[in-house]
C-alpha cells in the first residue's frame, strides 16, 4: 500500500476520535466510509464540521451508513470504538474484510491489536496512539481543542511501507503524524498519564487540577506511574527515568482538563477499564511486576463500573 | 470511681450510638445528661425511644440540653462524635470539666484518645470499641439491630477500677461489656475490619455483600487487612496468623449490611477518614510498614470527601 488515494477506507466507530480523524481524511480527498449510530440521520442531514485551529471544516455530504455490511470489504479499517465495545466488533469487522484489508486500532489501552489479531490475523494490525484534546458536544460536530498527533506502528513488527502511508496521508490532510517502530512501548509510555489520570478522575472525582492540587492524590499518581514504569521495564520497554516526572510536569498545563474517563463515568457510559487498568495489571503482575495500587485502583473502578444501571 | 450510682454523666454527641449506651445507662437508674442539637425538640417532647431486642424502652423525661453549659460538671463524659466533628470538643467539653472528670471516647479509629490526652490530660481518658449495628431513623427513635458489646480500656495503661465500674454499670444496664488490657491493640483489631469494608464501601460505593462477591474487591480487602496486620504488628501489637481470615468469614453473615461510612457519604455526612484511613496509615508508615494500597485507599476517599458542597 503505498498511497491510500483511490484506497476505500472505513471507519467503524464514529465518536469524537473517528470523526476527526476520519473527517481530516475526507476533507483532504481520501475515499472514508462511516459506520454511524447515533449521529447517522444529522450528518445524513447536515454533514460533518470540524472546529479546528480557528478553521470550520464542513464535509457534505459524508459517506455515513447504518452497517457495515452496506459498506463492504475496504483496502482500510480504522477503529475507533471504545474498547468496551470491543464485543461488538465480531459482528461489525466481518463484511468490511478482504483478503488484503489491514486493520488500525486508535483504540486506548492494551490489549486491542491481540483482541483483533487473534480474530483476524496478526498481518493485518497496525495501531496507533492519538494525542488529542476533543470532543463531540452535538452530533456531527466535532471540537478539537488541542494537539492531535498520532503515532503508528505495526503489531509486533517494525515500521512498514503501509504504515509509512498511512502516516503520510494523515499528515497531507493536516494533522501531525509519525511511525513508532515498537508500539507496545509507545502505549506503555501512554499509559504512564493514563493509570493516574484517567483512573483517579474516575475513582476520585478529580480533573487533574485537581489531582495536581490535593498532596496525597499527586503522589499516588506519581507512585502509580512508577509502578507502571518498573513493570513496563520488565515488559522489556525503555523508558528513561525522568519520564514519570516530564509526565506530571505536563500536566500542569492541561488545567481543569477532564480525562475521557471521567467523562464517560459522569455520562453514565463504560470505562475502558480492562485496556486502561485490567490488562496492564495483569500483563505486569504476570511480569513480576508489585503494583498494588494498580490493584486497588482497578478493583475499585471495576466495582464502580458494574453499577451503571445497564450492566446491573 | 466504684459505682456509678450517684455520678452525674453527660453523653456529647447523641446519634445512635450516643443515644443507645447512654439510654440504656438512664434507664437502668444512671444519671445521664444528654447534650443535644437536631433531636433536642423531639426528644424533650417525646423522650427517648430504643427498640431493643423485641422491646421497647420508653425514657421520658430525658435530660437533654442545648448546651454543655447548662449541664455543668460531670463525674464522667461518655463522647459518641463522629471524629470528623472532634474540633467541636474544644468548646463543648470544658464545661463538663471539674478536677475529677473521667472522658471515655466511644468513637472510631485511631487518634481520639489522643486528641483528648493532650488537652485536657492522659490521667482522664478512656476508650471504648461498640460493636453495634445500630441506626436511628427519625429524632430520638433507636433501633437496636444486632450485637451491642462494648469493650473499654483505659488510655496507655491497664485496666482500672473505674474500668470495671463503667463496665460493671453497663452490665448492669442490660448490655454486654468487658474491660481490655491494651486499649491500642483492640483498636487495631477493630480496624482490621473497618479499613476495608468501611473503604470500599465508600471508594467503590459496595456494600459487604458486594465487596465479597466481586473477586478482586474481597481480593483487595483481605490485602488491605495484611498491610494493617503487618503495621500492628510492627507497632508491637499481637494479632494471630487467622484474624484476618477469621474477618472476611464473619463478615458473610451481614450480608448487604451497610458500613457506617457509606451512610456517612451517601447521605453527604463527613466522612471519618483520618480516624479509620489517615491515622492508621500514618502510624504504620512510621513503624516502617509498606502500605500502598492504604495509601491508594486513602487518598481517594479523602478527595471524595472533600467534594461535598459544604466543605468546597
Amino acid at each position: 500500500m503505498n498511497t491510500l488515494s483511490g484506497k476505500r477506507i472505513a471507519v467503524i466507530g464514529s465518536g469524537a476520535v473517528g470523526c476527526y480523524y476520519g473527517g481530516m481524511l475526507a476533507h483532504a480527498g481520501r475515499d472514508v466510509h462511516f459506520l454511524m449510530r447515533s449521529d447517522l440521520n444529522a450528518v445524513q442531514k447536515n454533514g460533518l464540521t470540524i472546529f479546528t485551529k480557528g478553521e470550520e471544516i464542513k464535509l457534505s455530504p459524508v459517506k455515513a451508513y447504518e452497517s457495515t455490511e452496506e459498506i463492504g470489504p475496504v483496502d482500510l479499517v480504522i477503529i475507533a470504538l471504545k474498547t468496551s465495545a470491543n464485543a461488538a466488533m465480531e459482528k461489525l469487522l466481518p463484511p468490511l474484510i478482504g483478503p488484503e484489508t489491514a486493520l488500525l486500532t486508535l483504540q486506548n489501552g492494551l490489549g486491542n491489536e491481540e483482541f483483533l489479531a487473534e480474530r483476524w490475523g496478526a498481518e493485518r494490525v497496525m495501531g496507533a496512539l492519538c494525542f488529542v484534546c476533543i470532543n463531540r458536544k452535538e452530533p456531527g460536530v466535532i471540537h478539537h481543542l488541542d494537539h492531535g498527533s498520532i503515532s503508528i506502528g505495526e503489531y509486533n513488527r517494525p515500521v512498514s511501507q503501509r504504515v509509512k502511508t498511512v502516516v503520510a496521508a494523515i499528515k497531507a490532510a493536516g494533522v501531525e503524524s509519525r511511525a513508532v517502530e515498537m508500539l507496545a512501548q509507545e502505549r506503555w509510555r501512554k499509559l504512564l498519564w493514563n493509570i493516574p489520570f484517567n483512573g483517579l478522575s474516575v475513582a476520585a472525582r478529580a480533573n487533574v487540577a485537581e489531582v495536581l492540587a490535593d498532596e496525597s492524590l499527586r503522589t499516588l499518581s506519581r507512585s502509580l506511574m512508577n509502578e507502571a514504569l518498573d513493570a513496563a521495564r520488565l515488559l522489556g520497554h525503555t523508558i528513561p527515568d525522568d519520564f514519570a516526572d516530564h509526565q506530571i510536569n505536563r500536566s500542569y498545563s492541561m488545567g481543569d482538563y477532564k480525562a475521557s474517563s471521567m467523562i464517560d463515568f459522569e455520562m453514565g457510559r463504560p470505562v475502558e477499564v480492562e485496556a486502561i487498568w485490567g490488562e496492564p495489571l495483569r500483563q505486569g503482575i504476570k511480569a513480576g511486576a508489585s503494583m498494588p495500587r494498580l490493584e486497588a485502583l482497578y478493583a475499585i473502578i471495576k466495582h464502580l463500573d458494574s453499577q451503571r444501571p445497564e450492566t446491573k
